[in-house]
C-alpha cells in the first residue's frame, strides 16, 4: 500500500494511492493515519498533477544518520563506526516531492544527500528486534539537502542541516509488506540529469531495524516520526573539484520500488 | 505576567499566575496561548500543589546552544567562538517543573546543565534586531540534563541530549516586560543542596536577541519554540573528581526573577 499527503482545496489530505488515482481518506495527513485516526474513502484525484505535501508535515522527530554506507565509509579511508552518528532536522525544513528546494542566499555550498527514510507506524521505546520491525510502517525518499559551509562552522552539524524548506520527503509511504523491513534497493540522485549518487540501500551499515532499536533506546518513537538513514558517496562536497547546487537546477532523488522526488532549486 | 501549563482533571491547561492563584485560560497549554488562541478567565487553582506540565508540551523546536558563558569558555582555556554551537532536543525529552528526571539505566554519566531558555512569541525569519526583540515572549528555566557517555560516543552531541523525560522546563514563562530582552540574572544549580553551578545570565556570549537573529537566519521560529541558551561552568563532567547524578538525588535549578525547578532523579 502507498499513502501520501496532498494539498487540495486549501488544506492537506491523506490519500491512498490506487494506481493512477489518489483516494481521499478524510484525515489531514499521513501522520494522522499512522496515529490511528479513523479513515474512510472519499473523493478521488489524479496522481498526475497532484500537489504533494511533505509526507508527514509535522513529525515529532526527524532523526538523521551520518556516515552509514559501507562503500562510502571505506572509500573515505575510515574505520566502520561502532555506533551510528545522529543529528536531527526540524519539521520546518520539510517540503513536498515536487516543491522547490529553497536555496538560501547565505550559503555558497548547497549540497545533495539522497536517503532512504524509515517511517514509524507505532509508538515504541527500547525496542527489541521484533518490536523494531513491528514499529516500521514503511519507507519513503528524502533528500537531506545541506549547507556545507554552515555545517562546518562549528563542531555540530545542525546548522548545515536545518534551513527552512530545503528537505523534500515523499512522494509517498510504501508500506513494509511491499519491501520488507531491510530493503535492498537501488538509490540514486541526479542533478540536471547527471547521476551524482548511485548505490543500494542494502549497503547500510546500520539498517532500518538497527536504527529503530538504537534510537528508541534513548527516546520513544511516535507514529509519523522519520529516520533518514544516511547518504551514499557522491555528494558535491566530496567531489574533485567540488560541485554545489545552483538556482534553476533540478534534483531528482529516487529509490527503486519506493518513489521519486523531482525538485527545482530556487534562487 | 507569568503563564504556565498545568495538569488538571486528566488534561493540561494554560494558566495565568496571579500571586498564589492560577487562573485557567481555557486553552490546553502555553504554546496555544502564544499561537494566538482565544483565552478567557475560568476556574482558579492554588499554586501550591499544582502539577506543572512542560511549559510548552510540544514546541516545533528546542534549539540548544553549546559553550556560551564567557567565564566558562575562558576557564576551559578556549578562545571565544565566532558562531554559536547549536544542537537540538526532541519534545519528548521535556518534563514539568517538579516531575522526576528519569535516569536511564544505560548511562553512568548523568549530568546537570542549568540554562536560561528563551520562549518565542511570534513567527519570525531572518530577524533584524528589533524583530528579534519583538519575537521574544519571555523566559523560563530549563535543565539540559545530559548522558555524557552517550554524548561523546560519536562526534555529534544529539544522543547525549535526547533521552526521554529528562529535561525539566518551567515552571512558568515570565514575560519580557518583567526582565527585558537580555536579562542579567543569577542562575544556579544545586544537587542535594550542594551548589554546583552559579553564574549570571548577563555573562552570555551570544545573548537571547543574538540567538533569535542567528537561528532565524536558518529557519522560521514559531510561537512556543524554545532556545536553551547554554550552561555555565560547574557541570559534573568537568569537576575533579567527576560527579554524576544518582537515583534519589534532588536537582534544584533556579534563575532569579524567573523561577525554580525542583526535580528528583528517579532510578
Amino acid at each position: 500500500m502507498k499513502l501520501a499527503t496532498i494539498r487540495v482545496d486549501g488544506r492537506t489530505a491523506a490519500v491512498r494511492v490506487e494506481g493512477d488515482v489518489l483516494v481521499d481518506l478524510g484525515v489531514p495527513d499521513v501522520g494522522a493515519v499512522l496515529a490511528g485516526a479513523e479513515v474512510a474513502d472519499g473523493k478521488e484525484y489524479a496522481v498526475v498533477g497532484a500537489d504533494f505535501a511533505p509526507l508527514v508535515p509535522r513529525p515529532s522527530k526527524v532523526v538523521c544518520v551520518g556516515l552509514n554506507y559501507r562503500n562510502h565509509i571505506q572509500e573515505m579511508g575510515r574505520d566502520l563506526p561502532e555506533y551510528p552518528t545522529l543529528f536531527s532536522k526540524f519539521s520546518d525544513t520539510l517540503i513536498g516531492a515536487y516543491d522547490d528546494i529553497v536555496r538560501p542566499a547565505e550559503t555558497s555550498e548547497f549540497d545533495w544527500e539522497a536517503e532512504l527514510a524509515v517511517v514509524i507506524g507505532r509508538e515504541v521505546r527500547r525496542a527489541d528486534e521484533r518490536q523494531a520491525v513491528d514499529a516500521i510502517a514503511g519507507f519513503t525518499v528524502l533528500n537531506d539537502v545541506t549547507c556545507r559551509d554552515w555545517q562546518f562552522r562549528t563542531r555540530e552539524w545542525l546548522q548545515g542541516k536545518n534551513w527552512d524548506s530545503t528537505t523534500p520527503v515523499g512522494p509517498w509511504l510504501v508500506t513494509k509488506d511491499e519491501v520488507g523491513p531491510r530493503p535492498a534497493l537501488d538509490i540514486q540522485c541526479s542533478v540536471n540529469d547527471q547521476v551524482m549518487q548511485k548505490d543500494n540501500t542494502g549497503d547500510l551499515l546500520f539498517d532500518p531495524v538497527d536504527l529503530v532499536r538504537y534510537v528508541s533506546t534513548m527516546i520513544r518513537l511516535n507514529p509519523g516520526d522519520l529516520i533518514a538513514t544516511g547518504t551514499p558517496g557522491g555528494v558535491g562536497h566530496a567531489r574533485k573539484p567540488q560541485v554545489f547546487l545552483r538556482g534553476g537546477e533540478t534534483v531528482v532523488t529516487q529509490i527503486e520500488g519506493i518513489g521519486r522526488l523531482e525538485n527545482r532549486v530556487s534562487g
